[in-house]
């Protein structure tokens, strides 16, 4: 395909996304360099044994078919475009990435975040909690998370209205407002796809993982910094995160993935067994964020340093028996690597608004402005030194409405 | 309808749930007296209007029908159940509720679990915080809630298998061990389920509820207290609550709900105007929960009590934008009274396993034990003093698995 070679999106990434064109309805397609393969059309029209995999405008069918399938369907996409006769065949299902609208990749089951970046719990602890240790008891034990809300997870460039909430007044423990959050923030996170459901009493074991998670995307879990400190005591996040997630709209196959594995840090305490990948082949990941507002690159948050692996996640979730269901998505939670600016949120930037940015329009950056545009951008190295493409998430935040 | 005269599902209750019947499929009904009234097949008999709600095997299509469609729904089974010519009819339609298989009534969207009861927090408070005001800062500005897994709701009668998870091996701070929970405990509760959606970015006010809101059941949100205890700084419950939540299978509609409207109790300080029901209508609701285990009754937890109301945890829930969908469900937390034989876990009543409570078996119950079977059910007031039912919901205890 023109424009793919040496492109984020190149034939050794394949991306899956949904898109409309032109009014037509949604349909699944590839995103390969500057252009979409119409999965939808190209599965049809070449007779693929995967045809029923691509009619109904979601990944769900494809994400619930297993690791056997995916693979073979992504052996059939490459065959395609490396096979010229077929490269001839299939530019009619090709259309310009410009020209397509994108939208939410799947239906999302169960949205859960994790806490799993030691910096980031470092930094919020201190902020949060200033006096007091800044991780939790439990943090190096288990990979700390929550259950965020399902049906707000969000598509790139969906607009992100101010959320309002209850805050103090003036000192905690005085009167309350509720009022448009004034520490409007984002979290660069990597979110986790799961595909193949499991049952209800049975855990996942780390060597399970690839079986169940089909690929992954960015993450902006957009926050409202005074609504949660106001609110979090003693069942965690709920409005202060709850108004919006987005995503970005191509989910990167795991097989994409291979050349970006490498060793997450080591653990001290040693992990129990069910956590314990020092001799396993673990799921550490090269993926590089960038955070842009506005334009102006903030942050480089590296999450290769993260203290728990994906891998590690998903077998803590199900310890318990919990079962996963087709379209679970598990993000990581905020990454920050040690440098200033290598951290995901802008409360770690400014240090709690402590330390405005300076941006390139000569104003101050704190927390969010009405108008600003957040763009979370991810790369990871592909075979041959190649540099391949997670996309990004953008968003924009518009004024609170009632 | 014989026997349903003065049962507590007469023709002034009118629950709506899903069942299958001598191996068939499933289909939606409505439980009259000790019947089950096939809706899928007397719509479509009756050339009813509603017939298309009623052939998905869920209530989902009905839940998204919305208020008008609700109230003329109900109308037209009640008004079957008042004439003796349809109720011959409709005979044909009846199946023996002890004859049939019930399911989970409708697809579950986000779950989300409140913490409104004042006795509960503070018990819990004292139990988790011991020497700490118990009662959170932010309690009495604004119900306490979280999201829950969705995933794993499911019907009464579901096995609950013991779950796995982290927990101190002896002193706080030491090491730790994986292990099946020692504290697995119950939670006594009522949810309220969403049908029609909203749009993000715009709240719900108080006298919206009954526009949104469909109906109730009873919930029972399982809980392991050592995982929980581990784990809950400061993200919330995960492990300890996302093995299993169950729920009773019959959807009682709030129009059934009408003389069980109560005040609440009085609040101090005075909420904010977007929490304030003072002016309105309050959702107060006189619903009387039993606990059984293994048979004996152990609690009685009055809903009245309850520090805030589903009106007001709707208000609060969506007061950030956050949409709803079809099939979103809200339970009110733990329901327990003063008195002790009023609380709705097994934590309060044992007081933290301190005070174990004798058994007719001999035994002494702290938490529960593999093989133990409890049932939540509940009833309310209906019209001219007839006491109308909220069903059961049930769930017994299993050996933990892998």
């Amino acid at each position: 395909v023109p424009g793919s070679a040496g492109s984020l999106f190149d034939v050794h990434n394949l991306p899956y996304g949904v898109f409309s064109h032109a009014g037509g309805g949604r349909r699944v397609g590839v995103a390969i360099g500057p252009s979409v393969l119409d999965l939808t059309g190209a599965c049809a029209t070449e007779h693929s044994p995967h045809a029923d995999l691509f009619t109904a405008g979601t990944l769900n069918p494809l994400l619930a078919a297993g690791p056997e399938t995916w693979r073979a369907q992504r052996a059939e996409v490459t065959g395609w475009f490396t096979d010229p006769g077929a490269a001839d065949r299939l530019a009619r299902h090709l259309v310009p990435r410009a020209d397509v609208e994108l939208h939410l990749p799947f239906t999302v089951a169960d949205y859960v975040d994790f806490y799993a970046s030691e910096q980031h719990a470092t930094n919020l602890g201190r902020l949060l909690r200033p006096g007091q240790q800044p991780l939790p008891a439990a943090w190096r034990h288990l990979p700390i998370g929550y259950h965020g809300r399902a049906g707000t997870v969000v598509v790139s460039g969906s607009e992100v209205p101010r959320p309002r909430g209850q805050r103090w007044a003036g000192e905690p423990g005085g009167s309350v407002v509720l009022a448009p959050t004034a520490r409007l923030d984002i979290e660069a996170e990597v979110g986790f796809v799961v595909g193949t459901p499991s049952q209800r009493g049975r855990s996942v074991p780390l060597a399970g993982f690839a079986d169940h998670v089909f690929g992954t995307v960015l993450v902006n879990d957009w926050s409202a910094r005074d609504i949660q400190a106001f609110e979090y005591v003693p069942l965690g996040p709920f409005l202060g995160k709850s108004f919006a997630t987005s995503v970005s709209p191509w989910v990167v196959p795991l097989a994409a993935l291979e050349h970006a594995r490498v060793r997450p840090p080591a653990r001290d305490p040693r992990p129990l067994p069910y956590l314990d990948d020092a001799e396993a082949q673990p799921w550490g990941l090269d993926l590089r964020l960038e955070v842009r507002v506005n334009g102006s690159l903030l942050s480089r948050p590296p999450f290769a340093g993260l203290y728990w692996t994906p891998a590690q996640m998903l077998a803590h979730l199900t310890v318990n028996g919990a079962s996963l269901r087709t379209g679970d998505l598990f993000a990581s939670g905020t990454v920050s690597g040690p440098g200033r600016e290598e951290v995901g949120s802008l409360a770690e930037l400014s240090w709690g608004g402590s330390r405005p940015v300076p941006m390139p329009d000569g104003g101050k950056l704190s927390f969010l402005r009405d108008g600003d545009e957040v763009v979370v951008s991810g790369t990871f190295p592909g075979p041959g030194g190649a540099l391949l493409g997670l996309g990004e998430v953008r968003g924009t935040v518009t004024p609170a409405t009632r």
